[in-house]
């Protein structure tokens, strides 16, 4: 009964079938193979637009190499402080970049709003030497803290960016789990709202290893593939990356996926929210609730064979729960009883 | 009929069965696994020794991720010219390293000799600021041009490169091909002969995307888990890339592999050796045939639907030919019989 | 009647002379001259322990090459939000590290305090992966805010940062205003309250371009000379480097430029601080002064011919004053009587 | 009697002087002051085009900013493998460029020809993921030989890069000293022969530490502001950095300190060639000799007090003798008549 992370899953059933079915004969490496090309066509489909997509492994090389490509190394990056590129990447946009400097900017539920945003781009001294220069924006979808931006708040940030002459990168490691959320097309929730680069996530959410980086104007994207060799991120058996992506779209098995994970982490606000001695820290709008407790509950829950990090820190009374697609309805309601219990025995 | 790469192969039935197997409930992620801790210690024994093991997904991160964890920024790195870390990489070494030095050392078939390597670094300029610090040397095992280090040879170098304080590094793509040409254990074809970080390469010999990183004294890993993490090459899912190393080890698949793949390079070499119009450019020991053969008769055999690369360039009549574990028996004959056919008819 | 920077300050004629004395004959480039030698001496002299001296040209230069022998490009350097290395060098700290993260920790007047560092480092995640490593702390002396740590302050943050297994570095760029204000000895200042190295600042305090880096473990500096050369920071003509050094510690030059330049924001402090509409916003212990005055103030004072910044924006009605070795005490007087005057005017 | 490098000479004393000129009253800091903006105007009139301009304080930071504005990090830049850039400068361009790769090009005495680089280029694999690419050509004017490329040689080398899309640099460290070899104006050995950006020396010709980056389109230079920042080489005090360059353009003092260093080493060349036992490595074109002589000979001018280096090695019998503005003719006829001298004793 592991709440840790979505990446506690395992891999899709569907997915891991497309290896095999991918395993006949030779195939060119590197992508260029047929499926390789067939899912970035597809991908490109999937937005509505001539895109630039490129396939790899991990999230961190997909929000790094992106950064890479729109920021140069004298430039920053504004982000929000508790986003995963500035907190869990172990300085990759950095070391990608070749030593950018990611600004934070401050915003409740790990989001960034418009304003502050451009009071932070003006003040940053843009044309003035001794200040790294304002080269993109980066935010989460859904963000750190399980809350989702609304096309329109996208849009708005997007403005500002670009009034600037910034670029807007989404780290879309939960993307569909936003999507379903919103409920609108793939399209709408990022360059139709002026996003520029997208870090698409499938690991998360079915995959065992596999991303797309996607440029919606593929002019930017001139050094990817350079980039993303000498980085080490091109695959050789590249079939085996588009398969998972491949499958990952068969059916809106993606879709799917998210909209039961985000149910799971529905149910679970819904149940622990009617629990007196239980705080839900943030809206509850994608896969990740952040709860806090008494610690007799946490110790309670712990014994009773749960696993969960406390967030930030392994003395805080509130917790981070992430559901996945493989998350069972029956864990969830063990969950919410088991907190329950506790929390009236603390009474 | 494809002989361009062994990354044209796709991945060995048992590997691709093994991520199946790995897939039941969840499991922590980024290599705090238990399969992933038993993979590492599994290869810690193959080499009889306390090592520090780390995998990634591609043999490009592993030896730049190795070389630099053994070489500063203002470090030399010496290596053969067409070497793949040299040749082949965009430069990922020097990303990695952060502008690390490749220095060329020229050798017959792709090998370095410890002659020349010691005056490499004698003439290198120790100590004097103005030059790059010889750092470390990085071998190829097999080679680029399909040949073999025998265990004295790589003793010697070793020798060399641990006189002058330099630490020696083998890219092992295609290790387990070297190691069954040779024939000896594991170990005495790395630390036993002075090998400090070995890359051993899976993807080109049945997998799909797994290598490790071994380092034979783990003192010297202690940077690496941070820099595989900034280079976005820690899997979250982790247990895929453990089951794939899992499986190639199992009952001596990955010899097994590599055995079939040197057994087919050498039946073609056997049987285009035998036409008098063919020359083998290097020995073949490994998995790789370079052979120079008449315009005419290169025509016919890609008329005849045959795949291969022209080494180094489009207009060159010399091939490059790779086998791989599943080359087919009857491919190598329809080739060599095409060459003779097309060589007779040259003639 | 510029007080914009003690950058705007000429070199001290005794320093310039300096140039003309050491140019006679020949001299081993890069260094290798008795002048530079004799002038590594003599700071290590001045410091009262065996220490690593090198020379360089700019203060940028000196903390980024300082930083880079610190901390790996993996690494986290703790810093206060305002000072110069995160705020003014166009991230240099980041690009000679290769991609360090420099984390801000917030105080007052500019000054990190211990407890805070403390908590910073504990909550950073050291040895797990995810995070970038905690290796360093720096410190400016004196303060971007233009105050001064006391040796005990600087021994509380060395106590924490070593207790963490980190360094800490002194920003010393104004080192001899800090020092003539606290009225200890340097190594008072410097080693024996735990500072690991040092940039020893002379451009402002009247040199024309020199620093010196300060390692007082010269085993950190094993890296130093090749990374200052591989940056282009090692003069060919390194005599005329060391002779600004030699002239600026001759005779207590550096002490009484210090003094001069204090005494004038001492008492540009003084007169300011008996005006009824000016408020300081820092202690003046060094040489600048942080003054907020009503708009129509500052707007006489411009048209009065007077030269500063405000700060930290063009819109903002708070003034950085900065004096120097040369300022003219007319000067001094002269703008606390405009600044009087405009105040009455306005009253 | 010192012919070890141009290195070891001073400053002239013009030059020097125009420091002190420079001292009186404040200046705006960092390149914002009248002189450097009158340098900067000069420098463009000088090559008759408009310019932009960037003085640095040593030949390294010119040479390795120049190209990391020219090449990106999978960048690949040709050069003769002897090249300053290449063997001198500890992989300044590599760090400076975050990785780019020098990739050597052999040719006679230092100079690359234009056809050896239209292969070199055409192999290089432009367009393909696997290799760095080309990005760049830099040479060496006058050469590390001692030789001088016209301003033909010099044409035809950019009609080869700009056919392929790459820029051309000239790394002018020794800049005049071939310009008054030719007898051209500075415009027709630069952008008229189609170079795109020069490293201007100074240093070795009478500055002490002054070198100025010269772009010929100045859309190339966008970056170049921030990079020098970020670099540590931005002056606070630049207008001592102005001020070497704007004495030594002065009543052409740079020609006639070049012409004087030329005549030196003609001198040299012609004394030592009339000796049997001495060979001239290469023409004498500039103000460098290497010739080789017998061991004994090479003892005698040790014992008789003259200083230089053996090349490359210090067993070597072939001397690097270098000339500069401040050569004392007596020196040069004493070491002609020490070797003939010498030479005449063992023959």
């Amino acid at each position: 009964m592991n709440f840790c992370s979505d990446n506690t899953a395992g891999a899709h059933p569907k997915i891991l079938a497309a290896l095999s079915a991918a395993n006949g004969g030779p195939a060119m490496p590197y992508g260029n193979d047929e499926l390789t090309r067939k899912v970035e066509r597809r991908i490109a489909e999937l937005f509505e637009r001539d895109c630039a997509v490129f396939l790899v492994g991990t999230g961190t090389s997909a929000n790094a190499l992106a950064l890479a490509a729109l920021a140069p190394n004298y430039g920053a990056v504004f982000c929000h402080p508790e986003s995963h590129i500035n907190m869990d990447e172990c300085g990759a946009p950095e070391f990608f970049t070749g030593g950018a400097k990611l600004v934070g900017i401050q915003g409740a539920h790990a989001k960034i709003a418009a304003a502050d945003l451009d009071r932070a781009i003006k003040t940053a001294g843009i044309g003035v030497v001794h200040h790294v220069q304002p080269a993109a924006v980066s935010i989460t979808q859904a963000t750190e803290a399980g809350t989702v931006y609304r096309p329109a708040e996208i849009a708005a940030l997007a403005a500002v960016a670009h009034k600037h002459g910034l670029t807007l990168h989404m780290d879309g490691a939960r993307f569909a789990n936003a999507l379903v959320q919103v409920g609108c097309m793939p399209a709408e929730m990022t360059w139709k709202a002026g996003i520029d680069a997208l870090s698409f996530g499938a690991t998360k959410n079915g995959a065992f290893a596999a991303e797309a980086v996607v440029f919606f104007d593929p002019a930017r994207a001139a050094s990817f593939g350079y980039r993303r060799k000498r980085a080490g991120h091109l695959w050789s058996k590249m079939r085996f990356l588009a398969a998972q992506l491949d499958a990952y779209l068969d059916g809106g098995l993606w879709l799917d996926n998210a909209r039961h994970a985000n149910r799971m982490a529905a149910e679970l606000a819904r149940g622990l929210g009617a629990i007196k001695a239980v705080r839900l820290e943030h809206p509850v709008e994608a896969n990740e609730l952040f709860v806090t407790l008494p610690e007799t509950v946490i110790r309670g829950l712990e014994a009773d064979g749960f696993r969960f990090y406390r967030w930030m820190d392994e003395t805080s009374t509130t917790l981070r729960l992430v559901t996945s697609f493989e998350t069972d309805p029956a864990h969830v309601a063990a969950f919410v009883t088991s907190a329950r219990r506790h929390a009236a025995a603390a009474a």
